[in-house]
Order: C-alpha cells, then sequence, then structure tokens
C-alpha cells in the first residue's frame, strides 16, 4: 500500500495509471480460433473446448433434465436471496422504460423516436472457481424486460463438463432456456458466426478473461455489437472524518479480492482516517479465503491525501472509476460534480457489494477509464432507437426549399429533385 | 437493374447481399500511421497530411478570422436554410433529453440513474468533392444539447489547404470554435493520443472513408469511443399501388447518387408498380449532374415482387435497411413491425432527402445491417448513464442476509464481510 501525500496534479496520471494489460500476442490465437469456427462449425467448438477446457462433451447444449435436476440442489436459502435480487433488478430496469418522444418539429413535420429490442443476443457468464450467477441476474432481467426474442446463455463447462448448478437456476428463473456448455474465444466465434447449434447474435454481453475480451473486440469487426470493452475490477472510496475506517476497509478488501489485477484507491481529506483504514486493512485481510489474492492487489493499491474536496473530486474525475463510494460530509458536491463514473454508492450503509447483488442498480460497468465514454449496461443497452417521421403536403411546403437550398449547395442534385418533383405537383393541385 | 420476382426465402440473404468491402489491406496502413502520430505528434500529422492531401499546412488550426471570412461567403439564402434546419434539429434532440430515474426498490434501498455528458468529443466531416455542412448540424448540435466540453471539429483540408466556407459557418453557428484542419487516418490518431495541438477525445463521430472506417474501428483498441461502424449508403422502399413512381424513383435516385457502392432496393407487392419505377429511374436519371455514379448502383439495385405485406415486412427486417421509406396503403402494419431499420420515412411527401437536411431527425445512422443491434446519433450518442444508490440501516438490513448468501455462493468473502460488518453494529446500537 502506498501513501501519497498532496500528488502535484502533473503526477496525477502516473499516480492513477492501472496495471498494463497488453494483448497483442493472443490476438494470433484468437484470429485463429474465428477462422476455425467460421469454417468448421461445430468441429472447432468441440476441438477448442478440448483444448483450452480439457473436456469432451456430449452435447453442446444444456438439456432440460440437466437444469432441473440443478434447480433441485440450490438451496432454498440461496433460491430466496436469489429472487430477492431477481426483485430489485426487474424493478430498477423496469423504470428505465422510455416512452416514444414525439415532436411536431414545424407545423406538417411529425418526427419521433422509439425504442425497438435487439432481437438475437449472446450472454456470456465466465466459468472458474466461483460460478458468477449475480451476472445472470444483470444481464438476463434487462434482457427479457427489453422484449429480446432469442437470449443465448453461454457459460464455460468445468472438468465434469457440467455448468454450476446457481447458474443454471438463475438462468431458468429469468426465462433463459437456451443455455450452451461453451465458453472463451470458441464461442464468442460461434455467437458471431453461428454453428448448427450456436445461433448467430447480433450483440455479445458479458464480462470474460483476456481472451473472451479480445474475442468480444475481434467480433465488433465481423458487425457483431459489444456490451463494452472490459478490464480488470476497480474502486475508488473518497471519505473524509465522517466516514468508519473498517467499512471502508471492507469495502476496499471486496474489490481487492476479485483478483491480483483489481486496482483500490482511497482518496481522502483526513490523515487520521487513511492511517487507520491502513490499520484496518491490515487486521481484516487476515482472514479472508482469497487472502493472497487480496493482499497481492492491496500491494498496488494507493491512499492518497489530497487538500479539499475540490481537489478530491477532480482527481476522481481522471481517473473515472468503475465503482466510486462516498463517504463525505459534502456528498453533495460529489454526487452533483461526478462525470466520470461507473457506478456510485452513497453513505456508510451502502457498500459496493450491494450494487453488486441485490440493491437493483446493475454491476455489468465500464472499467478502465471506459466509464468517460461508455455507460455500465442498462435497459437500452438491450434495445436501438429509431427514428420515424411523416411529413404532409404543408410540411413539405415548410421545409422543402431549405432540403433544396442545402442539397444543391452539397452538389446533390437527385436529393433537391426527390423534393423539387413533390413540390412542383402540390403547387399545381 | 434486377427484377426479381417472390424469391425463396432461402435466397433472400444472397439477394439481400451487400457489396463486400474488404478492409485487411489498408490496416497495415492505419497501423503505421497510428504507431508515428503516438510518437512523433503533429510532425506525424502534417508529414501524412502531405502524403495523402497534398498540402503544406501553415497551422492546423482554423484560426478566428478564416471562420469569419468563410460566413461572410455563404449566401444568406443558404445561410437561412441552415437555420431553419438547425431549429428542427435542436428540437427534436432536445426533446430527447431523459429525467433522472429514481426508484426505492425495497424500503430503505433508493436507486437513480442519471446521464452525463461525454466531456470531450471529437466530430469528423469528411472533404472531398462536396461540403457535408449538413454532418456538422447533426453532429455539433446533439453535443451542445448534452453539455459536452470539449467538442473538436476535423476535416481534411482542400488543395488550398482550406475547409469548405459552408461547413466552417455551420460549424461556427453550432458554437463549434475548435476547427481542427486535418482529416484521414492521421486525425484520427491525433484525437486518440492526443498531440500538441489536437486533443485527446473520449468518443469520435462521424462518417468517413474505408481508411477514416478502419482508423475508427482502431481508435476504439485504444479505448476511445465511436458512434458505430461505417459501411456505404442505403435505402429499401416499400411501396404498392398508392405510391407515386415518379416520387419513388427520385427517392432510389437521390440515394443512388451517393456513391457507386451505395445500395437501393424496391420491395413490392405491385408488378405494376415495379414496372413504372423502372421507366421512371431511366428517364430522371439522365438529367443527373452525378449520372455516372447513379448510373453505376442503380445496376446492382433490386425490385423485389412479394406476394404480401407479410412476407415483405419479413424480407425488411432480415435486411435491416439504414433508411426505409413506407408508401403503402398498409403504412401501420410496417411503422409497428419494423424491428431492423436506422431511420422511417411514412408517405408519399416524405422524402430521404427531408431526413438528411432539415426534418429534425439525424442522417448518422447505422448501415451495413448494423441497426440490428445499434441506434442512430441521437442525443444519448453524447451521454453516459451512471447508477448511484444509497442505502439506510433499514434498506441493508432489508437486502444483507440476500447479499450474504449470494457473496458466499460466489465464493466471495470480503463482498460479504463488507455487509457482515455493518449489520453486526446495526444490531448492537
Amino acid at each position: 500500500m502506498t501513501t501519497i501525500e498532496n500528488p502535484n496534479k502533473k503526477d496525477w496520471s502516473t499516480i492513477l495509471k492501472r496495471p498494463t494489460q497488453t494483448v497483442d500476442d493472443i490476438e494470433s490465437t484468437v484470429n485463429q480460433v474465428f477462422n476455425d469456427v467460421k469454417l468448421y462449425g461445430d468441429e472447432a467448438i468441440e476441438k477448442y473446448t478440448l483444448k483450452f477446457d480439457n473436456v469432451v462433451l456430449e452435447s453442446l447444449l444444456v438439456s432440460k433434465t440437466e437444469i432441473e435436476k440443478a434447480s433441485i440442489k440450490v438451496s432454498e436459502d440461496l433460491k430466496q436471496a436469489i429472487q430477492t435480487a431477481k426483485l430489485n433488478i426487474d424493478k430498477f430496469h423496469r423504470a428505465q422504460k422510455t416512452d416514444r418522444v414525439e415532436v411536431e418539429t414545424i407545423k406538417g413535420v411529425i418526427c419521433w423516436q422509439e425504442k425497438r429490442p435487439i432481437e438475437k443476443i449472446g450472454l456470456y457468464i465466465p466459468g472458474g472457481t466461483a460460478p458468477l450467477f449475480s451476472t445472470v441476474l444483470m444481464l438476463a432481467i434487462p434482457a427479457q424486460i427489453a422484449g429480446c426474442k432469442e437470449i443465448v446463455l453461454c457459460s464455460p463447462p468445468n472438468k465434469e463438463g457440467k455448468i454450476a448448478n446457481e447458474i443454471l437456476y438463475t438462468a431458468q428463473l429469468c426465462g433463459v432456456t437456451k443455455i450452451i456448455k461453451v465458453g472463451g474465444i470458441q464461442v464468442i466465434a460461434g455467437l458471431t458466426f453461428g454453428t448448427a447449434t450456436i445461433p448467430q447474435v447480433y450483440k455479445i454481453f458479458g464480462p470474460g478473461n483476456q481472451f473472451v475480451t479480445v474475442a468480444k473486440q475481434l467480433a465488433t469487426k465481423y458487425g457483431v455489437a459489444i456490451d463494452m470493452p472490459a478490464g480488470p475490477s476497480e474502486l475508488l472510496v473518497i471519505a473524509d472524518d465522517s466516514a468508519n475506517a473498517a467499512y471502508v476497509a471492507s469495502d476496499l478488501l471486496s474489490q481487492a479480492e476479485h483478483g491480483t489485477d483489481s486496482q483500490v484507491i482511497l482518496v481522502s481529506t483526513s490523515k487520521s482516517l487513511i492511517a487507520n483504514v491502513s490499520k484496518e486493512i491490515d487486521n481484516q485481510l487476515n482472514e479472508l479465503p482469497r487472502k493472497e489474492i487480496a493482499q497481492k492487489s492491496i500491494a498496488n493499491s494507493k491512499l492518497i491525501f489530497v487538500e479539499s474536496d475540490k481537489i478530491a473530486l477532480e482527481l476522481i474525475n481522471e481517473y473515472a472509476p468503475e465503482h466510486f463510494i462516498i463517504c463525505s460530509k459534502n456528498e453533495e458536491l460529489y454526487i452533483k460534480g461526478i462525470v466520470n463514473a461507473g457506478s456510485v454508492f452513497i453513505g456508510n450503509y451502502t457498500p459496493e457489494s450491494a450494487g453488486d447483488y441485490a440493491s437493483g442498480t446493475n454491476h455489468t460497468l465500464p472499467t478502465n477509464g471506459f466509464c468517460k465514454a461508455y455507460s455500465g449496461v442498462n435497459l437500452d443497452s438491450f434495445t436501438k432507437s429509431i427514428t420515424f417521421q411523416k411529413i404532409s403536403k404543408e410540411g413539405l411546403q415548410n421545409i422543402g426549399n431549405a432540403i433544396e437550398l442545402m442539397a444543391e449547395a452539397e452538389g446533390l442534385q437527385a436529393h433537391k429533385n426527390a423534393v423539387s418533383m413533390r413540390l412542383k405537383d402540390i403547387k399545381q393541385k
């Protein structure tokens, strides 16, 4: 843990630098898999599942029976918890529905905007040591609200060729029935080109390791949209003397346990709080089962003292954290002033893990400073907006001359003609 | 022009295939320019402007005096037309503002979503034979409404080292004052990395040729967002006997004059309309100054007869046109049923050129079938949504247990601790 006091503004970017990732070396692997899946479909999918996951699958699709059996194995307590989370996530995302926006821009010219669902989507749920069934909630619930027709969920199989019970239970709870037991580069390629078993989709959602991230980036080159570019998870806390040092430490640790490349930062206007949080981290760290991981990312973390909330806000907007916790007497200043953040948590009783699981907000968020331009996943991520217009004879008379002049000035005579011909007829009638 | 009757559904994808583009061969050039601009900044910008545009620039920035002089040279008529268009575009995009969405998902848990502007953006306006000042309106107006702080407009210089008067006039009318006289790959690289003269931005908007398109794609690899992938322009018209063949022909030609790779398609339930439109195209084509271009893209165009509106709708949703004109007795069926389109034009007096210039809708739209997943440019394109949450002690008691159970099941003990520690304190007080 490094403590830094009053850093010079010109050093901010160095201090706030994220752990670097290089992707160039895995691009050739990703290209190879894409080419193979494009040419050989399911055969290539199976080949790479054997190679990367060390599994031979009987079927790429999860059967109804498998889903039913999995659901039975999930404890009633956990089912209740998942259902509570589902209710809140559903409520918050349903509230994001927007009405059609209609304007008569000038008499006789009616323009409107409507959102329509993206018809075919793929949801990627990582496998690995922990079954991230919470991500199923975060992606499948808004997809259902938006009205996406074909929702394909993909997740890598474990060594027994299975997907975790919790993931299967949550998927069926959210109405997702097409579940593919394939992960990694090969399934992103499958969703991009389509195979006999894996449907081709228009947009791919979900987190993943570096291979999945590069594969999603390559998918965009083939015209498939993605939710956002991904990077290691991160948290920045602003806290002053009104904060509880133990709580702040627990939040920093909850982010640190994600992976050794996670980044946690504390910014504070109080030197004593920084000292207390530092002590609390040492105390709490020892109790954690994922201690080794948390220790490594904590080692890279920064505790930054600044003189004022104004400077703090500026520094935070430059860093653009994925998760941003505010425990400050001046919380309003931060709420109003934050421009670059993925999701914001306010007050001593709002731990970041609330948003990870059950408060209702989405946890699929832009990392790596991407929140400067990208939103986290929300209802709109599953729709696209279409504009409509209907112009009456009177309307065309109102704007026709402007169109003619502008089209002519841009050297597009046929654009002008389309209007002139109609205006001529209207005049003659 | 090829006329096709009742095509078999399995042949749709072949019939509707767009002119193919290969980009692999220009990727190495784009990579080279990016590397040079990253290393050498403005020096590389100047080098490539000399190489690609054959111009030595005194300054990369357009001066205040240049803008003033340019404005004087634009005719009063054209200024009036541009101002009419600006009013309508402003009205339609301003109506797209959304309020904060706030929900108490469960007692004591308040979640909300707010949109904040993307602070730094770049707008690319192509140069070439015609000055596309209308695109300045389409990008700068919503950027201003959204509240973007730094708006940088870039456009390639002509042989005299200048940007067209109309572009400069429109830019200052829309409040854009930072105008860079650089185009092509080199300016996209400049906006990506920043140079002494060109600011680094978070998102790049605007159309361009293949080089610009590939450069924008590469920019996303460096974390810069883009509006959408681009391709040649396209129009699909559905028309029946209620349509006016001359008008339909004029609309198809207005799209065809954009470039030899533009694609225009007529789908109709009336064989006589198809015959009449075909005749009208031949008549009108001869009068066009851009006849040679229009002729080539018309040669690739398709006139498709289908038996019913139902089949037509299905075919249109599969094609996913950028521009979609409806001239049909059954217009409601198409308005309700269209899922994949960029912008929709309804009725005999709504030519596509209205939306290109002055009705109020945006003309920066997804081509190449990308409207299956992407929206056209709209107000939201210049913002990102951030979620906020504030949880009271009561709120944490309501969802705390669910979080604990889910975190534990995902193997994330520190996530659980952050809640348990707080719940324990609340109970004791």
